[in-house]
């Protein structure tokens, strides 16, 4: 690196590692939809291709306006972006000042460090409590410099949530002065009745902002789209900060399509819940600990090295995530896939265990 | 806004000012290929689809080794972006430290400042010469604060070029310590025997990065991608503070087709050539004055309020753009169509003058 060149922040970013795909091997270690793309988003891309010349709607607003109605809230409380990772630019573009507190839990996604880092925030880690954000702790955390609290619910990776109360119990006592990120990338997958109603800290005027995607539950991550939550005057500065023509037409198209792809949405939901609590049943039957998730993904302690281990499991067909980047060593994290895809899992933990 | 939480910098960035597009009018107001998307890329982009559940190859391998090979260069002097704006951003986090001072030209493409604000640099404004970059005035506004010199080859909104003499005797001046940033999002519409070589300065190792862009001479605005050609240890930097997933699956199978559309590509060419050349006429009957152009527009003085005579032609069946939010509130820039296009964009002129 040209150390004399670059910001100094840019050394301390660690390197992303994404989910391996392995020609041949089932991929269920990116948290992809298993079904594949919503098939009405497809067809939606296919009328759009001619336009492609054409620069994309900058303000993305016939998606937003689909996303007003559907949330029930203006269409300025909405941005989209590049998939969720853009959304998390842009909110550090327009929020991050040097030196400002960024609060972030270890041993998780590893974007929100990225863009602290980025925007020269000074980064506070909190330690997870039991696999789970430690919403007591990050409370504690915030100090006179806070300015921006990045919470994961699911929290990737391991598929825990904090309830509607403790989200109440933290949102009380976290000053005005801090803005709240609520990633909520999976939060679709959840059946919990106790999912935190974050909207309506929106619809109220908190200082959150939710993150919500389009690449997981409607099956769209190679197409990048996702989109942010809050109240008008949290989101307009991010539309000065945002790169002019951020989110593709296809994705524009595509991600309108799946909205109202039902039929689809009703086959990921229902998969996701049946085959998590099979998956359950055959890792106590292989004697595995694991832990329970609300997302479309499992977290398994393996209890030896995972780096190998997930290494030998692509070499039994089967690709899925090994945690040593995320500070696990001993564990994995399983994307929950179809019925055949399950089984071949199945088949090959029993081989590599 | 929010000015107690947002970014100082954040208010002192110009709104973005996009082409009109207008419903039943001819957009002439983009620089948008008028035949459309490249038909290569069309067919690949439908034969991705099917894997849209996926992430997309963060590294964007396919397509910078096709770059790689075209260009004759090692893959890792290439990295891709989401539109050549990413790239541009992709710059500012890996290069602009708070303070350093970034050399941009005024009245010219905006996106070049909005990153400079981004990462609190230090703007540093020449003015243009003649409506043409000024690059002795360029180098004479060098201090040892300097850190990167952004350049327009074809300028964008002017169409005009720097001579490769010219960058020759520039590039002589500037200290080892600058980055000269090119942006050619319209090169490949350069008919000049004397366009400047400088990917010969990437090969010999200067700190040069070259711009270039699928949006315009390739068709794909809306798909989102450019790249960045740079000696490797340039670029190496690059890959740690871009997003994960910048670059979407359908913009690297579409990019990868559209630079083996060589029907496609040489019919944009000829025509770009042909119709310039017609226009020029046309605007010289009508008495118009205009710069000629190396690029698929022409920057055209119409010595009345831009805004209100774009309205009109709007009216008339055809969108052009004011150059009034570049600061040229007499002249308009006219993207060069199709000749049936270009026929009623006389016709409209003829009634609006």
């Amino acid at each position: 690196m040209n150390e004399e060149l670059v910001r100094p922040a840019v050394k301390d970013i660690p390197d992303y590692v994404p989910g391996k795909s392995a020609p041949g091997a089932i991929k269920l270690s990116s948290n992809e939809n298993p079904f594949g793309p919503s098939p009405k988003a497809l067809r939606a891309i296919a009328k759009a291709g001619k336009g492609l010349q054409a620069y994309p709607d900058q303000m993305s607003i016939n998606l937003r306006q689909a996303l007003a109605s559907r949330f029930k809230l203006p269409v300025e409380s909405f941005i989209c972006g590049n998939g969720a990772d853009d959304i998390l630019q842009i909110i550090g573009e327009t929020y991050i000042k040097a030196g400002d507190e960024v609060i972030v839990s270890k041993n998780v996604f590893s974007v929100y460090e990225l863009i602290a880092r980025l925007y020269d925030g000074e980064l506070v880690f909190v330690p997870l409590r039991d696999f789970e954000l430690d919403l007591n702790a990050i409370a504690a955390a915030v100090t006179p410099k806070t300015k921006i609290i990045f919470l994961t619910n699911p929290n990737n990776p391991t598929g825990t949530i904090f309830s509607a109360s403790q989200f109440d119990a933290f949102m009380k006592i976290i000053p005005e002065s801090v803005l709240v990120v609520v990633d909520e990338a999976y939060a679709e997958f959840s059946a919990s009745k106790d999912f935190p109603k974050t909207i309506d800290y929106v619809k109220s005027g908190a200082k959150v902002l939710v993150i919500r995607t389009f690449s997981k539950y409607y099956g769209l991550a190679g197409l990048r789209a996702g989109y942010c939550i809050g109240r008008p005057e949290l989101i307009a500065p991010m539309f000065k900060t945002k790169m002019p023509f951020n989110v593709n037409r296809l994705a524009q198209a595509g991600a309108i399509a799946a909205l109202g792809d039902s039929v689809f949405l009703k086959k990921t939901y229902q998969n996701n819940l049946t085959e998590k609590t099979r998956l359950y049943r055959e890792f106590e039957s292989l004697g595995l600990e694991y832990k329970e998730s609300e997302a479309n993904f499992i977290l398994v302690n393996i209890k030896r090295p995972a780096k190998d281990f997930c290494q030998e499991l692509i070499g039994l067909g089967v690709s899925v995530r090994p945690l040593t980047s995320f500070g696990f060593p001993e564990a994995i994290r399983i994307s929950i896939g179809t019925p055949t895809q399950n089984k071949k899992l199945i088949a090959a933990l029993k081989k590599a265990l």
